[in-house]
C-alpha cells in the first residue's frame, strides 16, 4: 500500500442543526502522527445525544469516534503502526504527562483531546470518524485489529467494548458472583457476554422487552429480582441505578457507565453502604489496556456471540444524517462506510 | 503459668439500664476455645451507642470487645493459642463455612456471634471483655502480641486499629495521594498515622478543634479544603460524609467506616460518579489479616506515634459505669483493668 500525503479527502460535518459533506485537504502529518481510511464506523448512542442536543459538543465537528479502518499514511518512523496496518483506535488522547496521566487516569488528562469530539476549526480539522479518512496523533492507543475480524465486530472495540473492559474491571473478580446488567444495548450485552465468559451467573434488566430477549444470546437470563453480587448500569436512568443500589448484596459492587448526562441523584444510606460493605464506582471512557483487551475479547468470542449482527448495514458517509438517530429496535447500531 | 478450667470469676454486666457486677462460673471450655484473662480493655465508642440508647444490644451482656489478655485456659490441642500466650482477638466469631465466610467477608458471617454483643443468657455467658475473663470461641482470630507492647497500646487493635486497617485497604494504594480524614478520635488519628507511614499526605477534619490539634501529632494537618484524592470518614455524620463526597478529585475513593448508626441518605450525582471515576465504598469490622496487620503496624510504629497517650489510665471493673460515657475530651479513650 502507498503512503497517502496529500490529496483532498471528504468528511460528515456536524454543524449544530445538520449534517454537511465538507472536501477537506488532508494536513501534513506531524511526527507521530498516522493517518487512516475509514473502512467502517459505528454509531454510538453519545453522538445521537450529541445530534439531538442533549449533551453539547463542538460544532462544526467531524463525529464519530467508534471505527475500523488502515493507515495510509504515518508522520515518521515514531508512529505506532505502520502503512497497511488495520486498526482501532481510542477515543482519548492524552498527553501523557500530566498529574492524572501519570496517576493512571489518562482518559481524564487535564488537556484531554477526543476522536470525534474537536472542534473542525481547530487544527485537527480531521478528528472523527465520519469521514474517509481521520488524523490520529501521536499519543492515541492504537491496536491491530486481526484480518478475519470483519469490520462490524472490529469497530465498537474502541468505545462499547473497550468501556465495558473498563465496567467489568471495576466490577472486581466475577467468577462465580451474580452479575445484573441494567439496560442492554450494545455495551450491555457486550458486558453479560465478558462477565459470563469470566465466569459469572448474568441476568439482565431493561425498560425494553425486546432487547432483554436479545441479550440471551450473549449469555444472560432474565433478572429474577434477586439480590445480587455486582450490578453494572449502561442506562444512565437515576431511577434504575438507584434500584439496583438496592439490589446489591453484602460485599456487593454497583459499577455506573451510563450516567454520561445530567440526571436526578441518586439517595444512598451510609449505614447500608458501611454495614453492608458496598461499593459505588463509576467508569468513563477507558484506558489503554481496555483497548487491547476488547480486541482480544472480540477475537476470542467471535465464535460464540453474534457480535456482526449487532450492527446494521452501513449507510454511505453521505447518508449519514439519515442513521443519527436511534435504531428502530433499540438493540442494533448504525454503521457508516466512508 | 498453669491451667485454669474451673471457679468463679466476675463481669461486668450491662442490664439494659445500668452495670452490675456479676459473680460468673467458668465454663467448661468446648475443643478450640481459649479462656483469656484480661488485663486491659478499652472503651470502643459503639459500647458508648448501646449505653446512650442509640444503639440496641443484647442484655443483660459482657460488653467489651477491645482488649488484651493472657491464655489461661484452654478447650484442648486444636485451640488457637496456648496457656500463658498474651493476645489480642477478633470481634467477629464466622462460622468459616456459609456463603459470606467463604466470599471472603467472614464479619459479615451469615451465623456471626460478636465478642461483647451476645447476651449473658446464651450459651456464651462470657463473651465480652468488661471481666476479669472471657472465652474466646474456636474460629476467633487471635493474634499473639509482643510483650514490649504496652497494655494500652494492644487493647485497641482488635477493633479500632484493625477497623483502619480495612478501612486503609478499601482505600486503595496511598502512596503519594492526598488522604482527607473526617472525624480523628481514636480510629481517625490511627487512620492519620497509618495513611502517612503509607505516604500519603494526610488532612484531617473533625468539628472539634482539640480533637483536630492533637491529631498533629499522627502525621497529618489541618484540612485546607482542597480536593482530596481518598477521603475516609470515621464520625458517622452523614452531613460530613456528604462533604467529604464533594471533595473527591477524578479517580478519588470515600471510604465509609463511621456510619454504624442510623442516619440521613446522602444525595449522589451518577454523572459526577462515572465522568470523574469516583467510587463510594463502606466497610464494616474487618477481617483475619487486618488484625494481624493491627499488631505488627503499632508495633513497627510505637516509637513513631504517641499511641499509649490515647488511653486513659484504667479503672477498676467495679467503676465501668463510670467511664461508659464519652471521654470529656473526646479524645482519649477509657479503659478498665478488670
Amino acid at each position: 500500500m502507498d503512503q497517502i500525503t496529500v490529496g483532498l479527502t471528504q468528511a460528515a460535518v456536524w454543524t449544530g442543526s445538520g449534517i454537511d459533506m465538507w472536501d477537506i485537504e488532508i494536513p501534513a502529518l506531524e511526527s507521530g502522527d498516522l493517518l487512516v481510511r475509514v473502512d467502517l464506523a459505528t454509531v454510538c448512542g453519545s453522538d445521537l445525544h450529541t445530534v439531538s442536543g442533549r449533551r453539547t459538543g463542538a460544532c462544526p465537528s467531524v463525529l464519530g469516534h467508534e471505527a475500523v479502518g488502515r493507515v495510509v499514511g504515518v508522520g515518521d518512523a515514531t508512529s505506532s503502526a505502520e502503512v497497511g496496518d488495520r486498526i482501532v483506535w481510542s477515543v482519548t488522547v492524552p498527553c501523557g504527562r500530566c498529574a492524572r496521566c501519570t496517576s493512571g487516569f489518562t482518559a481524564k488528562c487535564s488537556a484531554v483531546r477526543k476522536v470525534g469530539h474537536e472542534s473542525a476549526e481547530s487544527p485537527w480539522v480531521l478528528s472523527g470518524s465520519y469521514a474517509r479518512h481521520i488524523v490520529v496523533p501521536r499519543g492515541t492507543t492504537v491496536a491491530r485489529v486481526p484480518d478475519t475480524m470483519p469490520d462490524a465486530v472490529a469497530a465498537p472495540a474502541a468505545c462499547a467494548t473497550a468501556t465495558v473492559m473498563a465496567a467489568l474491571e471495576a466490577a472486581g473478580d466475577l467468577d462465580g458472583r451474580r452479575v445484573l446488567i441494567v439496560g442492554v444495548g450494545m455495551l450491555g450485552v457486550t458486558a453479560a457476554a465478558a462477565a459470563s465468559e469470566r465466569g459469572a451467573s448474568v441476568s439482565v434488566l431493561d425498560r425494553d422487552p425486546e432487547r432483554q430477549s436479545n441479550s440471551c444470546a450473549f449469555g444472560a437470563a432474565a433478572d429474577d429480582g434477586a439480590r445480587t453480587d455486582v450490578a453494572i448500569d449502561f442506562s444512565g436512568s437515576s431511577s434504575a441505578v438507584q434500584a439496583a443500589s438496592e439490589r446489591l448484596d453484602v460485599g456487593g459492587r454497583l459499577v455506573l457507565a451510563g450516567s454520561v448526562a445530567p440526571g436526578p441523584p441518586i439517595t444512598v444510606d451510609p449505614e447500608a453502604v458501611v454495614r453492608n460493605w458496598l461499593t459505588i464506582t463509576g467508569i468513563h471512557n477507558y484506558e489503554p489496556r481496555h483497548l487491547h483487551q476488547a480486541v482480544a475479547f472480540l477475537h476470542d468470542t467471535g465464535a460464540t456471540y453474534p457480535w456482526e449482527a449487532l450492527v446494521e448495514a452501513p449507510v454511505p458517509l453521505a447518508e449519514l444524517a439519515s442513521v443519527l438517530r436511534p435504531t428502530p429496535s433499540g438493540i442494533l447500531r448504525s454503521s457508516v462506510a466512508p
